[in-house]
């Protein structure tokens, strides 16, 4: 027990051998262990990678104080009861055959990725709100490190999306990344596959886009989006808490989602139906205490009321552009609201009095001050006050003996 | 001073002659007071009716108390400084010589209308939350009462409208009018006009729409209109608090919003450009603290950006159809939310573990208990307790020696 303590070794037991061993212990965790099990990561918490893989793989037999002190955690931890370690131990026996940390390392080296682990000065900065349902590792391929939640946004939505979706999510997504910020998306087909797409289009100089995947690396899932996940990982990152080889099962997809939400500081739903997978990802990021944001859409278009739902329930926050997103990811002051654009109309500014006597103007023959006073409902004396500031403005003009509106003033 | 007292007559001052004095004094005051004088306004309140327009025209002066205490409430009222009594008298001279209220209720009586004035039972329960913003009395065609805002929904939009957003405010304003909810708008083109149409398309049984006009009510603008507006007439209402024979200015249009707001419980926002006269109708809504929605549309509809940016600044509540503007409408538990639609998905209200066993399923051939368990990362008696349950849903089924997945569960 001669090891090093590292952030996030849980109760603080070092651990044996340093980060390469740990670095070992939790690459066959990630396999050993589904995303979402309590049991696991508490384990994890509890005692570090090291120790926990030789409880987890019946190397070593849990103690009944440890035990104990283990399920306080998970049920403090939200469970609803604490199956005990030997129980898990006999869900995991069925894997620990299949271990094979090196050579898993080994594969995602050969892809160029490498595994990011708790104890890394990179592990993701977003995780740290996950508590206990922080992922064991992460799987990366690619260069670059995860950007902070506070310059990531995640953009989600429907796999059908209509062209409607897949324009505005492009023109998001571009304009985010030419603003800096990493767009986070789950690599599905859709508004996902465009986020990612439009993001690298950006000649923006920050990481442009994480594709969060639910299988292992070596694979591209969907198969249809093979070449854009190629790109991805050459010039983003691909991540994903399952080694290389794991199936992307649909349990995966939804435990993958909150790792998505994770990352991101803002999640943007570009299109999503009543009961969309984006919509889990909007769950997470609620309980993260993540800020939402919704697109709006046609109210005919069942694409869009996902969205319509998430802004009516008051989850989401309406945003239509880049800039928009923009802003409600940047801290008060760094985000400079954009100029209102419009053409001023003739009677902004102007007070109450001065609209009655301008409205009161005819257009082509002058009217006397009186006859304007009658139908402006002023005295004789406001309307000869507020011919005065109208004429200074341009609107009116003097016409014979009496007054009439210039074009400006129509 | 002989008189009754009635509701609405400001400081208690008695009203001379009775009901029929009243509203020949309202009547006239309608023709010599703008909407939205404060002075006059706090005139009527403080004086009645029938004093108020011996002061109005000068028959009789204030004196110098009774200014002071009628300033007094101006300037509670919001007004930055009180202008005197003497100095309304000189802006009203001008307009006294046209008054001839008789004619006016005549002319009013010819198209089958009257004045509805503070002291009648049918005065619009709406106007009481604009206090001395409240119209002096109100011009109505047709023979239904005006509708309480509890059942009354102000559907106001662009007048250059889209395809898109007459159809969303047609769709709302029939739907809205088969639940017996009166339809509010101004008699504009575009939203404005489909609304009051959709509304008399339906065969709902209350007063249907009601169309608050910014000039008298003896002619019909936009002329365009017309026929539309002879039809709210015949089987709705046409309303407005300026007298026959009265111009329909621009001032008037700003002012008239108000009354739009106030009779309505809830104001819709179909479509409008940054600067549309529908957010001054909103702006009423908000000070009387009515209920603002609007509806979401394309983000590169410029008829969109009005209402975007109230679900954006959380001004207004999404809407996308007339259930939804309802049951803002309705009180706790009367309006019966409608039920969600949509298929349920395979996983839904699964547990964890039966979504693992699930996803672990092959779909054509069987896979034995302990393939399954390696796969989900369970232990084998979890696996049989979750086929037992996914078989009894019929999403599992044996196949061989093993299990596998049944076309419901796939």
């Amino acid at each position: 027990m001669g090891g090093v303590q590292f952030r996030g070794a849980g109760l603080g037991v070092p651990i044996e051998g340093g980060l390469g061993d740990a670095r070992i212990a939790r690459a066959a965790l990630t396999r050993l262990i589904e995303p979402g099990d309590r049991t696991g990561a508490a384990l994890v918490a509890a005692l570090g990678p090291v120790a926990a893989l030789a409880v987890a793989t019946g190397r070593t037999r849990a103690d009944q104080g440890l035990d104990a002190e283990i399920g306080q955690r998970v049920v403090e931890g939200g469970a609803k009861r604490w199956e005990g370690v030997a129980t898990a131990q006999e869900r995991w026996r069925g894997r620990v055959a299949h271990l094979a940390p090196e050579r898993d390392l080994e594969t995602i080296a050969r892809f160029g990725g490498r595994l990011v682990i708790p104890e890394d000065a990179e592990w993701p900065e977003g995780f740290d709100d996950l508590g206990e349902q922080a992922p064991i590792g992460l799987w990366v391929r690619g260069e670059e490190r995860v950007a902070t939640p506070r310059r990531s946004v995640a953009v989600v939505g429907s796999r059908a999306a209509t062209s409607y979706g897949l324009e505005v999510a492009g023109e998001i997504s571009k304009g985010l990344a030419d603003r800096g910020v990493t767009v986070v998306s789950g690599g599905a087909y859709g508004i996902d596959a465009q986020a990612h797409r439009a993001a690298l289009a950006s000649s923006g100089s920050a990481l442009p886009t994480v594709a969060v995947m639910a299988g292992g690396l070596d694979r591209y899932y969907p198969s249809g989006n093979e070449e854009l996940l190629r790109a991805v990982a050459r010039r983003g990152l691909l991540v994903s808490e399952v080694p290389p080889g794991g199936a992307p099962t649909r349990h995966r997809f939804l435990r993958r989602n909150r790792l998505i939400a994770a990352l991101a500081g803002v999640t943007v739903v570009v299109e999503a139906q009543a009961r969309s997978g984006a919509l889990s990802t909007v769950n997470h990021a609620v309980d993260l205490g993540r800020l939402i944001a919704a697109v709006p859409g046609p109210v005919y278009s069942i694409n869009s009321v996902g969205c319509h739902r998430l802004l009516r329930n008051g989850a989401a926050v309406c945003v239509t552009d880049a800039q928009e997103v923009w802003e409600l990811l940047a801290p008060a002051g760094e985000g400079l609201p954009e100029e209102e654009t419009g053409r001023k109309a003739v009677h902004d500014g102007l007070s109450i009095e001065d609209v009655l006597v301008l409205d009161s103007l005819p257009l082509r023959s002058g009217a006397s001050v009186d006859s304007i006073a009658s139908v402006a409902g002023l005295s004789p004396g406001q309307v000869r006050a507020g011919l005065g500031r109208l004429q200074l403005l341009g609107l009116c003009t003097r016409a014979g003996e009496g007054w009439k509106r210039t074009k400006e003033g129509a």
